[in-house]
């Protein structure tokens, strides 16, 4: 390893060596391995990406991509001594086609910054989640990171248009060109796209942008019976466009209004469950539509209250019962899981999982909340005043194994939108047969021969 | 290779070496290359698919997999003793999950039992083009199929929520499990869709299936500038939901109403271009929608003339004027080629292409048509009568390269949803490069070692 020759093929201003740079640029927003790269190096070009994938290779320096690093299983975490590939500065917007709706980027670019270039320009970005202001594009690819509107618009997969790598071999790849058809062989976009920082590194992306919404509306439903989400989703579904299906449980709304007293409570009285539910304004009937169908859902008993917001006020309140979850319970240093299961199972994998943990750990609180639209569900084990941090850390490890048999019961996944990472990869077997690992394996010897783009994460 | 040896391990009458029939399953719709397949075998399970891939590998016989053939680049075409696999026993629906609107098939179930299946339970599939009669689910995934409806809903890609195959090793993979969102490494899903059958035999498909949409509307225009479709789509998508956008060529049209006397010219005049988009009727003032964007096209002159469809017979033949084309062309013997650009560069590729291939030959006549509104157009070269077939087919031949050179140029497909198949493997270098290619081959390997499923077919 030469740091003085990385220096020399770019400029050393592109090298930093600092060590609370180090420290920060090592680690992205979990928490499990301390970080140790060797250096952190900003490219601020295709080219210099190639040159440094070459330095690596001659050098034998494993390297790991690093976007916004809000990522939550430490596949941006340096810990052994790697050098850090930081696309801080490959932050443009490189064009736009109008004609087309397509946004070329640097993969430094933040995703909030394409969100508002979309909505300025007359079009949607749909991606969206709570670390918009931080993640990364080339991060939010190689994840193919989901958020809150994935029912209605899907993941990230489904806006990439368009691909530029540079493989573990040094040599770059344009993928699928922004064709909107393309059945020329494997799409290798697609493999791309989600495989965490393995396969090469992002030097640009293409983006489609969607057509703007109409107005969204929010409603913010108390249910007894989880169950009860699939019915509620379907009947909306069948005249109005939900845009997003999200619950949270009580003690989720709890800690909440504790720690934003801003923030209120949404209906007279407390449920077990809470569905936050947006639609699209597509037609003029549409408060019609919408009284007529929560009507039923109460007379039906499916619900047994709910609020609809009558301004965009009321609909950010709403969202902020939801959004601010994370925040709220962060100071109880909870001990997270990301599962998925087919959405009309999540009430059943919910009361399962619950047993499971109470079985073991009775003085636990957990906190249930996510994607219920898309089988998503976060698992928030909280951690009592009176226990000591590491020892409940390794608590709550002896529940993983248990949580994730269920989970391959329900043949769900054990990761559903934070990645494999380092986090869980002696876990991945849970999700994926042995065969599928093997061939994920050639996958990435395919691209990555020498192992040094991002080794040691997903395997 | 042992027959009798596969006659004992499956039925008897599961292996047909009757040589009509080999000529009948050895092809597909594509005419260059005459079938010689060794066998034909018709698995009726899972377990039997297994089977015939180990007998495969011990005997070092490739194997055809073989849907409703309907394909248009001799990717179903075995031309070398192959084994074909026909899936034609193998037509079950499996099972319908309702709650997620889920419905698992075998893959010899014909596209348009399941579009039928879906509209009797209340759902909708979207995939949707002129063979759905006979294509089967396992071939129209393995093309990742597109169709009419991309601009709305997307290729096959987007409803195929999890996959059963058996690769060449005789390894059964559960590929995505129908969830949502899935984290857990590289999604191996997206490279058997459109994999053209080189991966591994599909044995099971699971499909997602769409709500269904409003009230769908045809308007049928005439342009005499193609560069202003992209200015029509955009209007129409501005405040209305656009879900198809194709285009034909006024001699296209002079074809169908010549093979179709029941169908009429569309509008008191001819133009050079036809446009035919379809709308989903999504609010209550839909009518007043289409009439002032209609207006505001006619006035602006980027429409010289159009109609509404007032009924869905009128709808419908509209949509004949579309879908007949290929068939009545086809007693001219058309060389077809089908590529894909970006949409708003549909129209000078149309240009340039023109002039490349009457430079050439003056003398032939090209019919243009396809989905502009993907970019996807299909290029037919009709045979002159004079001209002897064979000969025909060589000067073809002769405009394929600086044609695929011009599709380089642009940065498209020199194949949009047909595939690469037998008929187009030699020019693939003109839309992958070889880094590409040589990372397909890897992956190829990767699932097939032995190279024994459908060999010879993209590469």
């Amino acid at each position: 390893m030469s740091l003085s020759e990385l220096k020399k093929i770019l400029k050393s201003t592109q090298v930093n060596e600092d060590p609370s740079d180090l420290n920060a640029y090592g680690k992205d927003w979990s928490i499990y391995f301390p970080p140790s790269p060797c250096a952190i190096v900003f490219p601020e070009s295709q080219e210099d990406v190639v040159k440094i994938v070459q330095w690596a290779k001659k050098y034998k320096t494993p390297l790991v991509p690093s976007g916004g690093r809000t990522g939550l299983s430490s596949a941006a975490t340096a810990s052994n001594k790697e050098l850090v590939v930081s696309f801080d500065r490959m932050n443009k917007i490189l064009d736009f086609n109008e004609p087309d709706g397509l946004l070329r980027v640097q993969p430094g670019v933040i995703l909030q910054t394409v969100q508002e270039y979309a909505k300025d320009h007359g079009f949607y970005f749909p991606v969206d989640f709570g670390a918009k202001g931080s993640c990364q594009i080339g991060g939010a690819v190689s994840t193919n990171a989901g958020g809150v509107k994935v029912i209605r618009y899907g993941m990230m997969r489904s806006w990439v248009a368009g691909l530029r790598i540079v493989t573990g071999s040094g040599e770059t790849l344009y993928l699928n060109k922004s064709l909107r058809k393309n059945a020329t062989g494997y799409d290798l976009r697609h493999l791309v796209i989600g495989s965490e920082g393995t396969l090469g590194l992002i030097t640009e992306v293409e983006l489609q942008l969607a057509s703007a919404p109409g107005p969204l509306h929010v409603l913010l439903l108390g249910i007894e019976d989880l169950s009860k989400t699939i019915e509620v989703y379907k009947t909306f579904n069948k005249q109005l466009v939900v845009t997003a299906c999200e619950f949270f449980a009580n003690n989720a709304l709890d800690k909440v209004l504790a720690a934003h007293p801003t923030l209120s409570q949404p209906l007279d009285a407390r449920y077990p469950y809470y569905l936050l539910i947006e639609l699209e304004e597509t037609s003029g009937d549409f408060s019609e539509k919408i009284e007529s169908v929560f009507s039923t859902l109460l007379e039906e008993g499916i619900i047994s209250d709910g609020t609809i917001s009558q301004n965009s006020q009321q609909s950010e309140g709403f969202w902020a019962l939801r959004e601010r979850i994370s925040e709220s319970i962060a100071p109880f240093s909870p001990y997270k899981n990301d599962i998925s299961v087919r959405s009309s199972q999540v009430a059943q994998f919910v009361n399962e999982c619950s047993e499971l943990i109470s079985k073991k750990y009775p003085h636990f609180e957990v906190v249930w909340f996510g994607h219920i639209g898309d089988g998503n569900v976060h698992i928030n084990i909280l951690k009592p005043d009176s226990l000591d941090k590491q020892k409940f850390i390794e608590q709550c490890r002896e529940v993983d194994v248990p949580l994730y048999e269920l989970v391959a019961r329900f043949q769900g996944a054990i990761s559903a939108e934070h990645g494999v990472g380092m986090a869980k990869k002696s876990f991945l077997h849970f999700s994926r047969s042995p065969v599928e690992i093997e061939i994920m394996k050639k996958i990435k010897a395919a691209f990555d021969p020498d192992n040094i783009i991002n080794p040691g994460k997903i395997f």
